[in-house]
């Protein structure tokens, strides 16, 4: 898939690219994140970068020969900064995700499973109200926090649709202009294969350009399980210290998901007032980092 | 169904229960809203109204001959504000999106997809950053507003599976204690066939009753379903006056929107603050006004 | 202060407005509260409400006698939307805080002062991380409680200062074209000797129009106020409760405090959303309505 | 002000203390931000790190001599976490007003009224729900922009008097415990000298060491700034671009202003969810990241 590219440019290109991906460039982009909505600065940042990273190593590999490699004609090529960044903030999101988040979401509802089990003959005292009410086992009461966390796993994949649908070759307004005939169809099947994850291209660019729709209902289940997570390391906090029901070899680790989850609900808000201010493409795109 | 009550009982709660739902008793309900989490007052003031006036039914139709009917024995029978709030938050929710909200967003969905035919051959300047880009059609701008809103159809749709787990059954902790057996599951079946909507017993009674993760869920997606209606109105609102592309008869409609979003974004706030906190059944439920 | 009016016509507005006040002509205000951003419709509903009424009253007073009293040249004259809306805002706000949530501080504040005197001898193990750590006295407890209060007593009082400039006299953009010489200075005395309370006329009326800053700080100030509410409720509740240190005859009354401030706090988030979108005289009013 | 340390540990502890400060020693502070609400691990890594190199560094000017400097006796000595910490936050969030906020802002007050006057004779249309009105100047609408930043100063300056406090000498509860005699009163007029800024003792104790209030405060009127700035940014953009009326030339540079000022907001959201909970000195204060 080299769309008319030379094959020794594209090889430039994808060698330069390599390079900033393993982070020994990261020098070369000075850029803040509150930039402009669509991210123009750093796609012109990453262009210029590659083009002369790329023909720097074309030079290096070919003993003094030049190469002319272009920042918009060559690298940025049937692109616009306007498809380009919300597909590129679609893959890093659903990468950190299947990095970090899911994994260990999964290990806490499998945890929590055997939790369950491990308890469900001590019999223990409800509360409601902070009151004593009628009895349930251990296990009762921690079933209750597993089924939370398999709910927001269920909940967040739920949401994840939106974000495996990709805007790239919608290019500056969504009408795919100066793009090669289905480059959209292809570089999410390309991406796909490159990162061992399901993307497809979005069926309407209108909206994968001009709104960040899917970023905001992803958001909304990340607030949602920050306050599950909170109200479970609350309720445990307080039955490991006042109550003194558990023993936990560190209570301080629950102070720090407490934290967490509330400057995740924080973003949460600065996500929600981003998604209000936008017209046709004129987006608030960078401070949506919404994953850490 | 009437779980051991007599004939004469059962009926009269019914009758009572259906002047309560008709309106007529309402100054016997003069709570404020913002009562104890557990909905426990409110709770109490149904049963002894019901009863109270059941009672009387009772009297006025047998010409006189009396009937014992207790609030709690008898109304509140099998029954916790426990399991009783929750469940009457999801079904008057489930009730409420498909009386309102639902058929206004499936109409809007189809009056923006006619306004995309209509608009097919409007040939327009697209922009980027406020400022001219490259050319689209009216019906391809408005495709994305079109997307946009069934794509939050579907998202609202996903999020209502947890609206319709019923917690009715769990009693004062999640265990069940002194209710029939199957009661759990009968209910929700008869408040299924009452309403025409689908519900079904909590499969976890333990997260039924202590956590509101569903309202927390279903709260994001109005929450985002917000923030794509403000942003389709603002772009409309900017497209009618200062660009003067589309005549609207009223502009003002747009404020009520982005005005009525705004509300919706900040009743999300406080469903995100009031779900961080509870305890096992301390619960904050009612001010989960999320859908007015 | 007639200015221009003839003295049949100020006192037969006079007279109607006076019913407004009353309430009795309620039913002819329809209008939902979310409506265009300037108020623009509620002001022309006030404005024929009040001439129409006038011109009746006239009539029934003067036997039949007919009087012409317009709704923009008699009743709204002088004014725009723009400039009565934010004023009636600010004294209608400055009003209930001073009725309502003033005297209410003010009382918690001497009871807490008191309380701090009579738990002055009472010791008690303090805890640091819901752990024992080392003694104190109830009173030096609630010495704690008592400045927070009284500090966010004197912050809110701080706050007001920008709610007592009325933007009155601007008429459409600020810069006050048809309006009497002096009527910005006179009206806002008015005001004061009217209310009782203190007013004068914003110095910068193109900021009194076209932000609402003033709103926005009063509400910043709210919402530190339920934050403290909060904490000195929920401290209280599980001294209550779960560590039986105190006796409270009604401890549903504070899940009330954390259901209300919890509530302040989402209205906070809707009025710092609403606060960020405005041009020029643009303005998302009606939804502050942060004192309730 | 040595209180019982002798002058060699006194001295090897200001020795390490400003090597702290100077930041060689940063890769031995591992932590986390999300950490307990009291700070304690940081506190202690703190106390560890100066009593460890306050004794190498005595070995090293003393060629060999050995000196006991105990993290707790010596370099905590006379303190908790729990008033450390709360002091840490307030001379923190201070010295970085006055570095970097507060000259920007009166700066930006500075040019905004240099532009007041360099406007006052360009004649202008004004507008109202983004559609024509009445004419103003340029410098009239500015001069609603110059007003919002100086109340804005005003505001902020107000809400700084209560950062001033510093909780030190409270010790662990609060109570002065184990402090020397106006240890709180001397350290307060010692961080007054040494930083140039003006700091005085929390009169109460409990207050400053059990509520954020401060904080919440802080952030309310930062909260106001943001929406003041956000306003002010996308009226200037909007005139720039669409309307054309003013000449910018880095359309970008507003775009980074609504950018951050969003992210304030969320801020502002997750210091008031945690301002929300706290028990007695269960605090969480490490996510009050405000000013960044």
């Amino acid at each position: 898939m080299n769309f008319g590219l030379s094959e020794d440019v594209a090889n430039s290109i994808i060698n330069a690219s390599n390079e900033v991906i393993s982070g020994k460039l990261d020098s070369h982009f000075p850029l803040v994140i509150f930039q402009t909505g669509s991210g123009t600065q750093t796609n012109m940042n990453t262009n210029e970068v590659i083009s002369n990273r790329g023909m720097e190593i074309y030079g290096e590999t070919k003993k003094g020969k030049t190469l002319k490699i272009h920042p918009n004609d060559h690298v940025n090529q049937s692109q616009s900064s306007n498809d380009t960044f919300p597909t590129g903030m679609h893959v890093a999101v659903l990468i950190d995700l299947n990095r970090y988040l899911l994994p260990i979401l999964r290990n806490l509802e499998l945890t929590l499973g055997k939790k369950v089990k491990e308890f469900e003959n001590i019999i223990k005292i409800g509360r409601t109200h902070l009151q004593d009410a009628t009895p349930l086992t251990l296990g009762q009461e921690f079933s209750g926090y597993h089924t939370q966390i398999k709910n927001n796993l269920d909940h967040i994949n739920e949401n994840i649709k939106y974000v495996r649908q990709l805007a790239q070759g919608g290019t500056a307004v969504g009408t795919g202009l100066n793009t090669k005939k289905n480059f959209d169809v292809l570089i999410a099947q390309e991406i796909s294969k490159e990162t061992g994850l399901q993307f497809e291209t979005n069926p309407n660019k209108f909206e994968g350009l001009a709104s960040h729709d899917a970023m905001t209902h992803l958001s909304g289940s990340l607030n949602s399980l920050a306050t599950s997570l909170y109200k479970i390391a609350y309720d445990i906090k307080i039955l490991a210290t006042e109550l003194k029901e558990l023993k936990i070899s560190n209570v301080d680790i629950l102070d720090e998901v407490l934290n967490s989850c509330v400057q995740v609900m924080g973003n949460h808000t600065a996500v929600t007032v981003s998604s209000n201010y936008k017209f046709v493409y004129d987006l608030i795109k960078i401070c949506m980092d919404i994953l850490n």
